[in-house]
This record gives structure tokens, C-alpha cells and sequence, in this order.
């Protein structure tokens, strides 16, 4: 079956959320060294996802779980800072950077096949960050229209189901294993792109073998593509 | 307030479905004036939509409808056409010229505001529009998503919530009274765009009084923008 249309994780696989939370954190003046907040407050992510999915906390959205998580992790570390600065804090998740193969990537491969996020993120979150780092998608497709966080299977095929594809004509691109395996169980092609900085220098290289493809920048994927 | 995002009607607002559906009637060789049959198959839109809206016909979307719709016409006029020429005709509705000012004026607008769709039209139909048509939104939004068609509240209402802002904050830029109404009654500003070409040469300008704005070309909404 040919892939017809792509669909991208952003954080982490099309943006760079550290570096831009990081450098918040320093604005903030939150005492700690910036990446390990950063660090700390991204691994609050699939805890607190997981929840939502399994029933134990109604649905919110990344602004509402991100004000949550960032009040466990100050009250943890017992850090006070006024309501405005965690506003601005979590505002900063809508302006992250793109990695710089991004835009030059998803252009080829947008002349090729429909190209749409498919995020956990919500749509005016991704809105924002297309708009600010001047990315162009077709759609913007967000786990917020399923209503279940990925990797639930339904996240997934609603983004096959609205962009009138089977579940095997999509490919989801994606930095993270679990992302990854959670298309594949639903049916989806998938492609692995590595980001060693994702969590800072030296931070490593990953794999992820049972990718249809595996590669490190997206203009390397535009001349892989399968089908 | 100010408006913070706008949201367009798609046929008839943004590209010219008459022109395009008429040719696709030219090549099938089906008897008729191919304007009128575009215009007849168009007239045959509102009163399916209100079936579904009305709860009388389950949730359909544009393609299915359209080959109803297309069945029931070519039934009453006694015109028989095979399967794969009622499937082209149907396709036709995917790609469809846009009006020539607006590339540019969404251009315009998107530098100032957040652009969107808001179609009656089906996200993948929407996908191949803008694809086809080189037409850049920041978001693609369709009553699919709300599964009620315009001009039920809950669709214009579905926007605002998922781009993040207040109904007061959105204008919706449509070139029909009915759904400028329908936005109105929601709470959304609203932007009239007359299409006088819509219905073929000669078929006439319109107005529509209560609109916040009234423009003849996207770009002169661009500077005109409230707010």
C-alpha cells in the first residue's frame, strides 16, 4: 500500500522544546540549572497523559496539564513564583524553535504527499508554534480531536479517518519509540527520526528498529518514502 | 474586542465551485446546459445538510452527500451516467479554482491574524482544496468536527474553541447571508465578501447589511480588520 499522507509528532521531533523551556526557566528566575527544569517538567508529560487516558483525570488540554505539572514540580522543590511567571512559563511551550532540517524538509516532502502534525498538543498550541516558526502544514491534526492522548490507538486512526486514508496509507514521523509503536499497533506506517539534542548535548543518539524507516533529517525521508 | 482570528467559508467564498463543476459536467457528456447543471446539483446542498442537521439522514459527509445529491438529479432529469463518471464529478469538488484575489489577501491576513477554514466541506475535501489552489491556512476546520453542519451554533462555536479564543474574537468572512447569520447568532463578528460571479456572468452582486465588514476583495479586508 502506498503512503498517501504524513503525519508528525512536533515536540521534540519537529521542535526543540528544551532549549526554548530552558531558556523561560532562566528568564523566570526559577533557582536551578534551566535544562534540568526543563528536563524534570517534560517527564511530568506521559505520567499525567496516562491519566487522562485511563479516566483518571477529565480531559485538559497541554496548557491546562502543563500548569499542573509545573505546580508539582515547584511545590516539589519548594519554589515559590507568582502566577504571572508560571503563565509565562507555560506560554513558552507556544514558541519553540524548529530543528533546522524542519522547514526545508517539510516543504519536499509536502510537494510529495500531504503532510499534517499529529500531535498531543492542542490545535491553538500548534497553531502557534506553525505560525512562529513559519512551518506549513496542510492540516493541523491534534489528539485533542480524539479526545484520547497518543499512543491510544483512536488518536491515531481519527487522523486516517479525516484525512480520507487507510490506516496503512499513513506514516507517522516520529523521535520517540512509544509514538512509534503505538501507530504501528493501529495500523500506520512509520518513519523514526533521530534527535540527539533532544534532551541537551550529549544527551545521544537513539533507534528505533521497527521503523519502515529510519532517518536523520526529514529531506532524507522525502527521498525514502515507500510507495 | 479585537478580532484574533478569522475563519473562512470555503465554496463560493474562496474558490469558484460553478466554474469547476461545470466543466467536469462538460466532459462527462451528461445533457444540459453544464451551468445549470452545476447549479441545480448546488441548489440540492442547503436542503441536504438541513436533513442531517435535523437528525432525518446520519452524518454524511461532502463526498457522500454530493453522490446522493448527484443520483437524485440525474434521476429526475432521466439522465443515465456510469459509476465512474458520477465518482469524477463527485471528485471535482476537490479541485475547484480559487477567486484570483484571494492567494494574496489570505497572504495579507495571515500576516495579521490567525487563518482558517470553516467549510461545511470534509477536512480531506478541505486538504485538496488547499493543495490544490496553493492556498495557505494556519488551520483547517470543518464542521466535520463538530459533526452539525452551519449554520448550527455548535459549529462556529467548535472553531472558537479549538483555536483558543472567545466567539467575540473570531470573525467568520463568508460570501452568504445565512451563514454571516448563523455566525452572528453565535457570537462571532462577521466579514461579507461579495461574490457576484458565483452564479456565472450576469448573475448579480449581493449585500449583506448586518455584517461588521463588507469587502469586495480579501485584501481590502486586510486593511479594514477591527480591532
Amino acid at each position: 500500500m502506498a503512503v498517501r499522507a504524513l503525519v508528525f509528532d512536533v515536540f521534540g521531533t519537529l521542535v526543540d522544546w528544551r532549549s526554548g523551556v530552558a531558556e523561560a526557566f532562566r528568564a523566570s528566575g526559577v533557582e536551578g540549572t534551566a535544562g534540568d527544569l526543563a528536563d524534570d517538567w517534560r517527564g511530568r508529560y506521559r505520567p499525567i497523559l496516562a491519566e487522562v487516558n485511563e479516566g483518571e483525570r477529565s480531559w485538559a488540554n497541554f496548557d491546562e496539564l502543563h500548569h499542573v505539572t509545573l505546580d508539582d514540580l515547584l511545590a516539589e522543590r519548594r519554589r515559590d513564583l507568582p502566577v504571572e511567571e508560571r503563565r509565562r512559563l507555560v506560554e513558552a511551550w507556544h514558541r519553540l524553535d524548529p530543528w533546522p532540517d524542519v522547514p526545508a524538509g517539510l516543504e519536499a516532502l509536502r510537494r510529495r504527499r500531504v503532510v499534517a502534525t499529529l500531535s498531543n498538543g492542542h490545535v491553538a498550541l500548534l497553531v502557534d508554534l506553525a505560525r512562529y516558526g513559519d512551518l506549513r502544514f496542510d492540516c493541523i491534526l491534534s489528539a485533542e480531536l480524539a479526545r484520547v492522548y497518543k499512543p491510544a490507538r483512536a488518536a491515531y486512526l481519527m487522523a486516517a479517518r479525516l484525512l480520507g486514508v487507510e490506516a496503512g496509507e499513513l506514516m507517522l514521523v516520529a523521535a520517540h519509540g512509544w509514538d512509534l509503536d503505538g501507530a504501528r499497533e493501529a495500523g500506520l506506517r512509520t518513519a523514526f527520526v533521530d534527535r540527539p539534542l533532544e534532551y541537551g548535548p550529549g544527551s545521544g543518539g537513539r533507534a528505533h528498529p521497527d521503523a519502515d524507516v529510519s532517518v536523520s533529517e526529514l529531506v532524507e525521508l522525502a527521498e525514502r518514502l515507500p510507495g
